[in-house]
C-alpha cells in the first residue's frame, strides 16, 4: 500500500457553502502512516459522477476514502455508487439497521422510515459502525483495492477513521516514513518569527517548517522524511530543539493544544484558582477557559459585565471612576480584575474592556482598543492593546491574549 | 456557458497543509453569475497528473478554471500542462517578461533568472497581468472551451479573478441564471427536516433544495436555475414561501443569519433586555449574544457559576437546593435563572446546568444532560436535554438551544 486517493462527495463542495476540512484531515493522517495522497475529486450529488470518481481513483491509488453521501435522504448516493464501482448488490444489514433504530432509541425516538436506506451495504462490503450519527461507514475490497466510505459529517468521520481505518492502515509496513511535529506559539507575528528562525525555514529543507497563522496563533509544523521512523523521530526532536532555544516563551505547546488548555494544566498544576470579569469579550475567556474538560477545579467564577450598570452593580466599580475615565480605560479594567479576584476569593482575576466595534469608537479611542488587566495577591498589571480586523477577530485577540498573559505570570 | 470545472493544483492541497479556499471563492462567485462548477480536480505539481485533469475537467464543462503551478521553480508545471493539452506550444511574451522585471524593479531588486519561465505563455494564450506577484495568469481557448489558469496565492488569485475573468464571464449573456438562497432552521433533526418537506427534497427538481447540518442549525439552499433573473427570483420566492408553511417556527432566519443575531434583534425591537447565568455552557451563550455589534443594548449581565460555589455566592442559590436535587437538575438551573433576571433586573434570563463530560456523568446523570430554564416575568419553563458527540458539540447544541428558546419565546 502507497498511495492514496480522496473522493469528496457533496453539492455543498462545489457550490462554496463548505470548506473541505475532511480532506485536510485525512491528508494529514494519511502522510502521517506514510501514505501519501495523491488525487483528490470533488463531485456532485450525482450518480455518474461518484462513480467515475472511484473509477479515477482507483487508478490513481490502492486506497480509496470517500466521504459524505451516506445520508438518509435522496441526494445520498455514495451507497449505490460504491456498489455500482465494485459490481456489487445493495443489501440490507438486519445488525447495521438495529444499530440505527438504537441510536434513535437512546433518544427516546422512533426511526424514521427514511432512514432504514442506511443499513443497506454492498455484498461483501463490510459496515462500520457510527457512534455519532446514523449514517454507518462501509469498508470494502475489490482485487488490490481498498475502498472506505466515511460520514460527510466532520466529527462523525474523524471517529470513524480513528476507530475503524487507522488501526487497519496502521498495520501495513510503510516504506517511507514521513513525520509531522506542530509547534504552538503565541505573542509575535508571523514576519516576526519568520525572522528569529531565519534559515531553518527555507524550502526544500528536510526536515521542512511550514508556517500557519490562526487568529495570532502561530502553528510551525516540522515535517520530516527518512527511511525509518526511528531516523524520522531523531529529526523531528532535533528541530523542535532547535524551535525551542530560538523562539523561548513564544512557545506555548505543541501539538492542537490550545492556550486555554495548558493554563488549565499550568493551574491544575500550581493547584491555583481563576475568576474572570469580562466586558468586550463578553464571556469568551470563560468559554475558552471551561472547554477543557475539569476546569471546575481551577475556574471559579466568570463575570459578563458588559454594562456600565452591571460593572457598578455586580463589581462595584464606582461610578465615578467610570465617570472620569470611560468604561474603557486603564482605571477601570484593573478595578474588574481587583473585584473579581475578592469576590470569587481566587488567586488570579483577569479582566477586558475594549471597543470591539463596529459601532463605539471615539476619537481617542479606536475600534480595537482593548485594555486587560491581570491580578493576583502581587497587585494588578494592565496593559494596553490596539487589535485589527473586525468584531469577531478583535475579541478573539483580546481573549488569547489575556490567557496568554496568565501563562507568563504561571512560567515565572 | 454553462458549467465550470475547477483545478486545483499543489501538492500542499493533498498533504494536508494547505485548506483549498481559492476553491470556495471561485465556486461561489461562479454560481452568483449563474455557473455552476460541476466538479472540482485537484492534483498534485505532476505534469501528467494536471495535463489529465485539464482532460476531465474540460469534459464535464465549458469554462476550466486552475489556481496554482505557476511559480517560477521546478516544481510550477502548469503553464507546460496547459499548452500540452491546448496542442499548442510555449513561448516566451516580451511585455510579460518586462512586466516580471519591472515588479522586481520596483522593490529595488534585480529579476532572478529563474523567473524568466514564467513569461512563457502557450501561443495562443493570452497573459493576465498579476498586479500583486510575479505569476501571470493564462487565458486561452480551444473550439468551445475556455481555459483560465490562475495563480495559487489567494490574495493574487482573488486580484486577478476579479479584474480579469470577472468582467469577461459577466458579458457572457447567461443561457441560464442560477440563484441560492439559504434558510436557516433550529430544533429538528436532518430528518425530521426531510420529513417534513417530503418531495420536495427530492433531486433532479428545479428548485433543488439541498441541506446542510452544523451543530444543530440546518441550512436548506434552495437552487433555482431558469433562463432569466426574474424567473429564477419567482422560483426562490415560491419555494421559500413553501418551507417557511412547512417548517413554521422552525425557520429562524435566511442566508448567514446567525440564532444569536435574530433573537437580538427581537429583543432590540422588543425593547427588552437580557441576562445570562451559565454553568455548562461556561460562558458561550453570553459570547454568542455579544458576537453582535450593539449587542450592549439588550444584554445586560451575564455570570458564569461555574462551581457550586459560586452558584451559592453569587447568584443565592440555596446550599440545600444543591443538596437535595444536585446542581445539574430542574430546580437549580431554574433558581439560576430567576436570581440572574432579579439581580440583573432584565426582562428575561437564561441559564444552562448540564455535565458537557468527559467526566462528571453518575448513573442518573450521563454526560449530555443540560437542563436550560427561561425565566420572564411570566415565570420559569425549564426543560431537560440529552445532547449527544463531544464536550465541545454539547457545549455549542446547548448554548444554541437555549437562544432559541429565548427565539420560541420572543416570536410568541
Amino acid at each position: 500500500m502507497r498511495k492514496a486517493s480522496i473522493v469528496s462527495i457533496g453539492n455543498e463542495l462545489l457550490n462554496g457553502q463548505a470548506v473541505d476540512t475532511n480532506a485536510v484531515y485525512l491528508s494529514e493522517k494519511l502522510l502521517a502512516l506514510g501514505i501519501p495522497v495523491v488525487s483528490r475529486y470533488t463531485v456532485p450529488d450525482e450518480i455518474d459522477a461518484i462513480v467515475q470518481a472511484f473509477d479515477l481513483a482507483q487508478h490513481d491509488a490502492d486506497l480509496i476514502i470517500a466521504t459524505g453521501g451516506l445520508g438518509p435522504t435522496d441526494d445520498d448516493l455514495t451507497r449505490r455508487a460504491l456498489a455500482e464501482c465494485l459490481g456489487a448488490d445493495l443489501k440490507c444489514d438486519d445488525r447495521v439497521l438495529r444499530q440505527i433504530r438504537d441510536f434513535f432509541a437512546r433518544r427516546g425516538l422512533q426511526m424514521p422510515e427514511r432512514n432504514k436506506v442506511q443499513a443497506y451495504i454492498p455484498v461483501g462490503g463490510k459496515p462500520l459502525e457510527n457512534k455519532l450519527g446514523t449514517a454507518p461507514g462501509i469498508e470494502a475490497k475489490k482485487a488490490d483495492k481498498w475502498f472506505f466510505s466515511l460520514p460527510g459529517v466532520p466529527l462523525e468521520m474523524k471517529d470513524m477513521f480513528e476507530r475503524c481505518v487507522l488501526p487497519e492502515l496502521a498495520q501495513i509496513p510503510p516504506g517511507h516514513v514521513t513525520l509531522v511535529r506542530k509547534i504552538k506559539c503565541f505573542g509575535a507575528g508571523e514576519s516576526a518569527i519568520a525572522e528569529l528562525l531565519g534559515n531553518l525555514m527555507q524550502r526544500n529543507r528536510n526536515p521542512l517548517i511550514n508556517c500557519t497563522v490562526s487568529c495570532g496563533v502561530i502553528t510551525l509544523s516540522i515535517v520530516a522524511s527518512a527511511d525509518n521512523r526511528a531516523d524520522a523521530k531523531t529529526m523531528i526532536e532535533h528541530a523542535e530543539q532547535l524551535l525551542n532555544s530560538r523562539l523561548g516563551t513564544l512557545v506555548y505547546g505543541v501539538e492542537n493544544q490550545t492556550l486555554a488548555e495548558v493554563v488549565g494544566q499550568m493551574l491544575a498544576e500550581q493547584n491555583k484558582t481563576l475568576a474572570t470579569a469580562e466586558s468586550c469579550t463578553g464571556g469568551l475567556i470563560a468559554k475558552l477557559l471551561t472547554d477543557i474538560g475539569g476546569s471546575s477545579r481551577y475556574f471559579t467564577c466568570g463575570w459578563v459585565t458588559y454594562s456600565n450598570d452591571a460593572k457598578s452593580t455586580r463589581l462595584d466599580i464606582n461610578p465615578d471612576l467610570i465617570q472620569k475615565y470611560g468604561a474603557v480605560s486603564e482605571n477601570v479594567a484593573a478595578a474588574m480584575a481587583d473585584a473579581a479576584r475578592i469576590r470569587a476569593k481566587a488567586d488570579f482575576a483577569l479582566a477586558t474592556s475594549g471597543i470591539a466595534g463596529p459601532g463605539g469608537a471615539t476619537a481617542q479611542k479606536p475600534v480595537g482598543l482593548v485594555y486587560i488587566s491581570i491580578c493576583s495577591e502581587k497587585g494588578c498589571k494592565t496593559r494596553r492593546f490596539i487589535f485589527s480586523h473586525d468584531r469577531d477577530s478583535i475579541r478573539r485577540r483580546a481573549a488569547l491574549t489575556a490567557i496568554n498573559l496568565l501563562r507568563l505570570e504561571l512560567s515565572n
